[in-house]
């Protein structure tokens, strides 16, 4: 490890333990350096980065002082919030410590910021064009997706995509979700003058999540497919096709797109990185119809990329260079895993409750005894998706991809604690 | 500098001067070595960051082999584009190679990669928190805009902004521009059902631009500001002020900001960091009033944050540590010293042409004899915005902002020679 990397980690420690509390000086360089025996770079280069982090801050003609106060999470005046409690969370989907290499990242984001001449200009309204034809074969390898790159538009996200979609399709009056639960792109085409209705099958525009259709991985089987796809072709609707968990079905080969089965055709195909890669990286892309991107093409000037130019050309190369390809081998063996583990675990600890492993690999569904309102689980230190009482049963999914591996026998614990005291 | 970027720019100028061509073979690792006279470390390291950049591919069991082929810019089969012949960019706004320390820059993103477990997770639609806490200090110190962090939301750009702004104003019915040429906001605004019109003082939602009124750079007044702000108090209208070019203003201090003047009541204050840093980073953001605050915080799950998380937990770090403060001198100073090159070329080249600095002092504004009908100056190879051609005189905004101080004699030579000729 680099030198001043470790003098960097014990004054942290020392700063997170409290031994330096907020507003005290830190050691003068010179003093640092005497007592570490290291040179002055070394102690200057640690102080540089305590203070990008934020644990210290440089007065001018006095020194190093300590800002660092409390836990980032909690920095308003209110009163603890649940969410600060919750200990295991089984409900959010994010991700956990092993299932990504940000060193790895790191290198491509390195070598992004050093295209100086691309970061001088604002980039394509479309996203930059190397990263939109690996795209195309990516998708077309993974998903059987044939598109030509000047289909694809690159977005921060699924929202900024349906976004640009409410736009294009100005002349379609009715959109159809699934379930009311997508609030995101509820919302927004709610906010933008469409009627909004829930499993129409007649709707100008249908939005559909083929790969994920519940809370607990359910996949639409291809005859469903197949129907809605003749359907749609029939009194000529849209559907946006959003692929988001695809790279975790769990048995068998996916099931064939419904941009595949349409012959890509009418079909909005969508997918996104953020699952794939880690939560904090939110790259999406959309294939327009033939139609709309020609209709895109001509009101470029009326939108604006939102997805990071230095992500994209870092996301570019790590596609380019396989590492996509062995990160969802990965990511699915290790939430796999995990959810198998926590599937053990529940037949261990809770045998006289139902549970089955979700389609796509990744979920628990859970029904058990319980005869409370359903808050015990949060204040018991626990999040879950809770989606029927009924009866003294509850219902729920359990999503372990947050918590860590070595966390998940407690998790159980307390899940049986909750359901056997309520 | 480090050995193994040596090794790499070798290899890459070879490349790119076309002495390795797509699809030869590069010399192995153990060759490389040998030939160079440096470590095996050094040359994978070498290569990898060649692969990383797309220049060369490994082939396992093979060996690595050139991919490059063709410059970026044009991967299509269609004719040479206009564009690819511009040589004086003198209308986008784009940076120039002097203006952002990109180093610096790496610095902070490196640090903010290292933070993993906020990279574990989304992030909150509002924005990272620390940032909105030096946000709020930030355009206190720099505009009197005085507001709490929770009023202000971070986007990537201010498109991705005003798309919330149209949701969260749903109850009002019309939207006033300045001009027409603000497409991007002005196509928003109508997708989302709005009635658009442009100077109208009677509208629900005023959008100003007040630091950058027109594109020489003019500046409201303060007494134009007033009216508008008593206006918009007694009809109960909405301002936005979009303040994005406040920081290069010219001679005297800025003049108070919409927001100030109305007492930080129905007014959304908006900003970006996109001129002050470099195009390739885009992130914006906007204070709330009290009202539209608390509805987003209701409404908080119908929206997803677009700035990446990386760039702005190292944007908090760069404010935190006054690099945006040096930052903003440094582009000022320069991007005011071409300008006034510029226009010292223009008065000492073309001697009968009207030429003035605009008020930004970012801009020159020119009025000259012209016979042509505009097209002659991208054909040879300069861009710039001609906004009239009448009666044999055009008049024309120049932005010297993307042309590298070496390279303006020679601009303002061929703006002559297309004038001369036309």
């Amino acid at each position: 490890m680099k030198k001043y990397i470790e003098v960097y980690e014990y004054y942290k420690s020392l700063i997170i333990k409290g031994q330096y509390q907020s507003g005290d000086k830190m050691p003068s360089i010179r003093k640092a350096c005497e007592v570490l025996s290291v040179s002055k770079t070394t102690v200057q280069n640690a102080y540089f980065e305590l203070q990008a982090d934020g644990y210290i801050i440089s007065q001018p003609q006095s020194g190093y002082y300590v800002t660092y106060s409390a836990p980032r999470k909690t920095q308003s005046a209110e009163p603890e919030k649940v969410e600060d409690k919750i200990k295991y969370d089984l409900k959010s989907g994010d991700a956990d410590s092993e299932s990504f290499d940000l060193k790895l990242w790191q290198r491509y984001i390195k070598s992004a910021l050093r295209q100086k001449e691309r970061m001088l200009s604002y980039g394509c309204a479309e996203g930059e064009e190397d990263l939109r034809q690996v795209l195309s074969h990516y998708i077309r390898d993974k998903r059987n997706v044939e598109t030509s790159p000047d289909r694809i538009i690159v977005g921060a996200g699924v929202q900024a995509l349906l976004s640009i979609l409410c736009v294009l399709t100005k002349d379609r009056k009715t959109v159809s979700f699934p379930t009311e639960s997508f609030v995101q792109g509820i919302s927004l085409f709610e906010s933008s003058g469409y009627k909004v209705r829930t499993r129409y099958k007649d709707a100008d525009i249908i939005y559909v999540s083929p790969s994920h259709m519940t809370s607990y991985g359910d996949v639409m089987p291809i005859k469903r497919r197949l129907e809605l796809v003749k359907h749609s072709k029939e009194i000529g609707s849209l559907i946006i096709e959003d692929d988001f968990d695809s790279d975790f079905l769990y048995q068998s080969k996916p099931t064939p797109s419904l941009y595949a089965l349409a012959g890509g055709e009418n079909v909005i195909y969508m997918g996104s990185f953020s699952n794939v890669l880690i939560p904090g990286i939110r790259i999406s892309y959309m294939v327009l119809t033939q139609e709309l991107a020609i209709k895109f093409d001509k009101m470029k000037d009326c939108f604006a990329q939102t997805a990071s130019k230095t992500e994209q050309i870092a996301l570019c190369g790590y596609i380019r260079d396989g590492h996509i390809a062995s990160q969802t081998r990965k990511i699915r063996r290790h939430y796999t895993a995990k959810a198998k583990q926590m599937f053990g675990e529940i037949k261990s600890q809770i045998p006289s409750a139902k549970v089955r492993l979700s389609e796509n690999g990744l979920a628990i569904k859970l029904e058990a005894e319980y005869s409370g309102d359903g808050s015990e689980f949060e204040k018991n230190g626990v999040s879950v998706y809770i989606y029927n009482i009924d009866k003294g049963v509850v219902e729920m999914a359990l999503i372990p991809s947050a918590v860590e591996s070595a966390d998940i026998e407690k998790a159980v614990a307390v899940i049986k604690a909750t359901l056997g005291a309520g």
